[in-house]
């Protein structure tokens, strides 16, 4: 079986860095197979790209190693990790561009990269995804253990991310992403509405009202508004076969809310 | 041999959508071997999607799935289905994405998903590409057979393309795709033109007037106006080592002509 | 081992291009590994395509096949070669595309590619990647002698780099490239200078003056500027988490200089 390795980075794809890092892990372990989960993260946005891969790691099979570098500390003082978890490793540095996994998962080991056998020499101080965590993610895909890697640590970096707040009547939250197609992704999971209450659910975004959940787009006539749970099962506000920030222009942490009216 | 799996998208590359969408097939088939033809098909865009789908799939090997996935209708009455031709098995919704291949093979065969067995749980309503087309994809590589996948159907949804109208004196088509390059790609194909033609046509579009069919780019000056045929042996005009679109601003669907002159 | 074979193209992604070579590669060796370098040169900037390349080729295991075609002239005079080094085959036009190359290496051969018996047919005028230069890189894949190819010439074109002019109290040389991240890449290498200079050194660009060199972005504050070393040995000009092009808004070309105040 040969080893997967994706790669999410803030790196963009009109350079040759991301072919660079392939070319290092390729040059360790030759077997990989390496698949591109997302390049085009806005440089040095680490918490944009904590989500794209919280989003996206789990749909693959057990075994993969996930690199993912937006390193605007390259160089400095922060730390190079490879975390654990039961099914995957991951390999990027340590400013709290895993917290979504740290969230998501029950358990896991985080160790400090330390091993400089397992580096491609020599050590640039702006490139380490092709320097060292590349090719850190190629020995592990070539089964080395972790404890050849470094030391282990219990204070990787983490996010604290704003939780939505719950009361009988309302739920507010905000807006966490924005995807391609314009949609505003929130910090509001599924499982904190019954379903008894999606049709009486009035959901707010900057002024915007949206009248009842639905459960897909073409619920509601092309280019309406609607408000339903994303493929995250997070709540999600979209206009169906259109774009909803060409039309609101929002921004990461702007508030939205579910309110109930009606009998529920 | 591994079997290979395209995939012509129009997610994007700003999100992790597409990663998704691997992350799901790699994990029904790890052997697979994931080909990218494009993602930056406009959001919504099927008939852009069908053409870049039909002008390119003809290159791959005969066994290639092609899972194409543009589908404002996701979660909604539209059906999902899998094309076999002779030499490919095409994945996605029936929407019309599959025109150009219904169009060019003498031959096949349609087939609705509708069992679950091959599909990815829970299956949300916004992301059939990870929940349902990636899954069924994965499980034909793996070889399961039509038959297991759902029932054939015999009337996919197929849009009408414009043909061009032909007189003794002049062809009328109009365009169809503009590429990266800003070149123009009509529905002319070179079959419709004699050798001896070429010399003496006068090709038309939005008020520029091009003497002569050449054979390459280069056979006009820098910055002027060619019409040629294209790779996919389509009427093409281009400005020759410049951007034709970003002088004359034109969508599909604007007429071009070719009259001819003199003795042919 | 299954070969590896990159790719390097101004084809962008919008279109279906890159996939057509893909699928006429993977139609001749369906076992070649394909891994993307860039493929959003700016259309026909074969000086910049040949950075990136120069910039990104050696990562690559021994062995490696480079494609690479930005090709303004394509279906004209100009040559097709292949160009074989110690560790590496090269494909694309003759065309100045490979000049880094021929910079970097001490040896090499350079093949003009004759024989139509590897070529993907009919041979179209305009898309030489996937008739031409994709199926030889797939024939070299699968084993076949630079003899069979066609015949070996002296004279392939090569750029004449402006090269960094010295004294002893400045080091004159320009910007080269400008990546994703606004940093400005120039000609001038590390070696140039001895580490003690570093300190000492006062880089000058666009009338913005940086006083000494660092060895890390992080060396500065968030938004200042940094004069170091880049990932590839090249003086580097960049703004600490920022972007020094959305601020000076310079081309290739811009003059840079380094000047040493006091004691060396």
């Amino acid at each position: 079986m040969r080893p997967i390795i994706t790669l999410t980075t803030d790196f963009g794809l009109k350079d040759g860095y991301v072919g660079s890092v392939k070319g290092a892990i390729l040059s360790i372990d030759p077997q990989a197979q390496l698949i591109d989960i997302c390049h085009e993260i806005p440089s040095f946005a680490i918490e944009e790209g904590a989500f794209v891969l919280g989003a996206t790691y789990r749909t693959f099979p057990s075994g993969t190693i996930h690199l993912c570098v937006v390193d605007p500390g390259v160089g400095g003082k922060r730390r190079a990790i490879v975390v654990r978890t039961k099914d995957y490793f991951f390999v990027g540095p340590d400013n709290g561009i895993f917290s979504y996994i740290f969230a998501h998962e029950k358990s896991y080991q985080v160790i400090e990269i330390k091993n400089p056998k397992y580096w491609r020499h020599p050590v640039s101080s702006t490139f380490h995804a092709r320097d060292i965590f590349g090719p850190v993610a190629a020995h592990l895909s070539r089964g080395i253990s972790l404890k050849q890697i470094g030391s282990f640590i219990s204070n990787p970096k983490r996010f604290s991310f704003a939780r939505p707040v719950m009361t009988q009547k309302e739920i507010k939250g905000e807006i966490v992403y924005i995807d391609k197609f314009g949609n505003f992704m929130t910090n509001i999971p599924k499982k904190y509405l019954k379903n008894s209450q999606w049709e009486f659910a009035k959901i707010k975004v900057k002024g915007r009202v949206i009248q009842g959940l639905t459960s897909h787009y073409g619920d509601v006539k092309a280019g309406s508004w609607a408000a339903l749970f994303s493929s995250s099962d997070l709540l999600e506000i979209a206009v169906n076969q259109g774009n909803g920030q060409n039309d609101l222009k929002l921004k990461k942490g702007v508030p939205v809310s579910i309110k109930f009216s009606g009998k529920v």
